[in-house]
């Protein structure tokens, strides 16, 4: 079965919004073991929607659409789908009763049959959201089907779900069962894991499915697609992988295997040894703590973070006095704030971090510099780096050199 | 000049990455009043490169490309342009050099003429990268232009600047002055703007420039797109629209007028006021710290936050005994929280932050629930509401609800 999304929405083509319904489509797939064959993006122009309709009909047998169903003159997705299939748009008593029970979940009164929701291209029949007011769409073109969901994130995803997914359980007979195994690295780029540090590892690998080797911030993600009858089948060829990967020279930058995401790999490690944590954050303004938290249980291991972006907090919630003794980013100054979050967190680890993310310097070190203290009840210390990029960016790579110095310091 | 956006990358179809450069090259192309007309993402297969390039080719001036351009096997770019354009890879003594100018840069020595960097279709130029290795791409077909960029975010944008300006300066004779008169919204759903507070608004905008409504997570955005001959008439036609504005109903319900976040408008009002302010945040997790320290120049009005996520960090740090008696979760522990963070701060302006993000609840009020404290120099005080949605999303309109009331108290 064929995906393709249809992103109907000029403000991502503006830059005013970032799409991140392509995300969630693939995630929603993945739960089926399928994937998004293509996904376009145009502008809310009629000709444009058209476009999009007639490409994505050719290619795929589902079209799946983002976008242009509320209530504004600038939403024309329904309109255009009509004038594409070719039919009137007419007052639906269907599409009123859906609208109807829509807005009664909210506790609102329907406008009434006058409203655009009401109204809908002869043959394409209104769906039932949620998490919203607008009404879906849901048209089969010959055996193809066209789908059409609202653009804000949580009603597209509650569509797919209500829906879609029904859909494909019904008409996609999958015998397959397809998975990825991921072997996350680190400190070591691309081209030197398979040109330098173990030359036959693609080979070896591409016997069990396509390999990808993916940059990403904290390092590269090398991945074999697997594609096996069932999930016996993918587990043995999984800890075929695995047992490779071991006897690799690879294996001494590989911090784990899994999708997993640092944050997660931390929570769970700490649950695993019953360790407690915080941070004493300066240059990453809260961005530590707020990625930790971004994971269901983090409450477990979590205590919390202090974030002393200005001298005097450093002080009072921190004891740390030094700042104007040694600058605010400096050795000393990391290693006392990680003490005043250990002291005053009541934690097994405490992480500090301290640095410049621009763009003014502090006159001493250039922007991008940064010191990780650490204090745990074995030892303390802090040690740097000098990064570059934005200051986005800077917050992005501190945080994430703080978190790998956190999962050091969790495994040792 | 149309501009085409074509994204090779097999990881943002499966979900396993989130594509940001098409946020990227509409944020670069606002800077010569210019937008991409449709953005593209295709599988790392040859076929499917094959029609990007093709589609985008017919409809689009300049067709800029993302990712494919590394060193491994699944690196396809480069390999499929010379399909496309009928030529043949060759060694190309341009592209070493252009390659090993990249190593030289970041002090690392370039493997040789053996490597893959060193080959480019023929008739393709190598382009220089400033924050990466892999050289980019860059060919003319008729009067349109290809232009290959590596998919990793800092190195595409730095390729677009780089090369992309220059090219179009020279080409794009542009004698418009294009640009977005933004009126920010909340506590209005959109059809209530147009079809309740004010039904003539859209119209009377209309006659600007084509007019938008998008809903975002603290509301509606209703904006006018205008395109003038020169930066003057646009201001003239922005305060136009600015005074229709502030004489409609629609006016109560402003609470900012331009492209700027709500982050961004608390620092700058913040500046403005001489205050300084910080939060004491618990089910935020330090997401209210990280957004405004995202703002450059945040903290000359930061000072910091308590992330106390469990109840011993809220009574160490914050001094809040209260907790057991009327759970973390509660009107009386939102109130001594603001107290806390605005005395161990030293702030004028103290928010707090406690509720439930889920996905357990604490058996006494419903998942979504948050109350948000605030202690000033003139008042105290906590409210509450509920949310709903997921996790993400709970903390996304907790701290959204948060800085609302902070920007509140920040304009008394």
């Amino acid at each position: 079965m064929k995906i393709g999304l249809l992103i109907i929405a000029t403000e991502v083509l503006e830059g005013k919004i970032q799409d991140i319904n392509t995300k969630n489509l693939a995630l929603f797939l993945k739960k089926f073991h399928l994937e998004i064959y293509t996904s376009l993006v145009v502008r809310d122009i009629e000709s444009e929607i058209q476009r999009g309709y007639s490409e994505l009909l050719d290619l795929c047998d589902v079209v799946v659409t983002s976008g242009g169903l509320g209530p504004t003159k600038d939403d024309l997705t329904k309109k255009v789908l009509g004038d594409f299939l070719q039919t009137k748009m007419e007052l639906s008593q269907e599409a009123m009763e859906v609208a109807q029970s829509n807005y009664k979940k909210f506790e609102r009164e329907f406008p009434g049959k006058d409203h655009g929701y009401s109204y809908l291209p002869l043959g394409v029949k209104p769906l039932s959201n949620s998490t919203g007011f607008a009404p879906g769409l849901w048209t089969l073109v010959g055996a193809k089907l066209i789908l059409g969901a609202p653009g804000v994130p949580r009603e597209f995803v509650s569509m797919l779900y209500d829906h879609l997914a029904p859909y494909i359980k019904k008409h996609h007979l999958n015998n397959e069962y397809t998975g990825d195994v991921i072997i996350r690295t680190r400190g070591v780029p691309e081209e030197k894991i398979f040109g330098q540090v173990d030359i036959e590892l693609w080979d070896k690998l591409e016997k069990f499915g396509s390999v990808s080797s993916l940059p990403q911030m904290q390092g590269v993600d090398v991945g074999v697609k697997i594609r096996a009858s069932s999930e016996a089948t993918f587990n043995t060829k999984k800890n075929q992988i695995l047992n490779i990967i071991k006897s690799s020279p690879i294996n001494e930058f590989i911090w784990h295997s899994g999708p997993e995401g640092l944050e997660e790999v931390i929570v769970k490690k700490s649950i695993e040894k019953k360790l407690k944590f915080g941070f004493a954050e300066s240059a990453t303004g809260g961005l530590c703590a707020h990625r930790i938290t971004s994971v269901p249980g983090a409450s477990q291991v979590f205590n919390g973070s202090i974030v002393s972006y200005v001298d005097s907090v450093k002080k009072n919630c921190l004891g740390v006095g030094e700042v104007s003794q040694f600058g605010a980013v400096s050795e000393q100054v990391a290693i006392k704030m990680a003490e005043g979050a250990y002291k005053g967190l009541g934690v097994d680890v405490a992480i500090s971090i301290t640095g410049l993310a621009g763009p003014g310097d502090d006159g001493k070190n250039p922007v991008g510099t940064v010191w990780i203290g650490w204090h745990t009840s074995k030892d303390c210390g802090a040690k740097t780096l000098r990064f570059y990029g934005d200051r986005e960016r800077l917050k992005d790579q501190f945080s994430q050199y703080a978190l790998f110095t956190l999962l050091e310091k969790i495994q040792n």
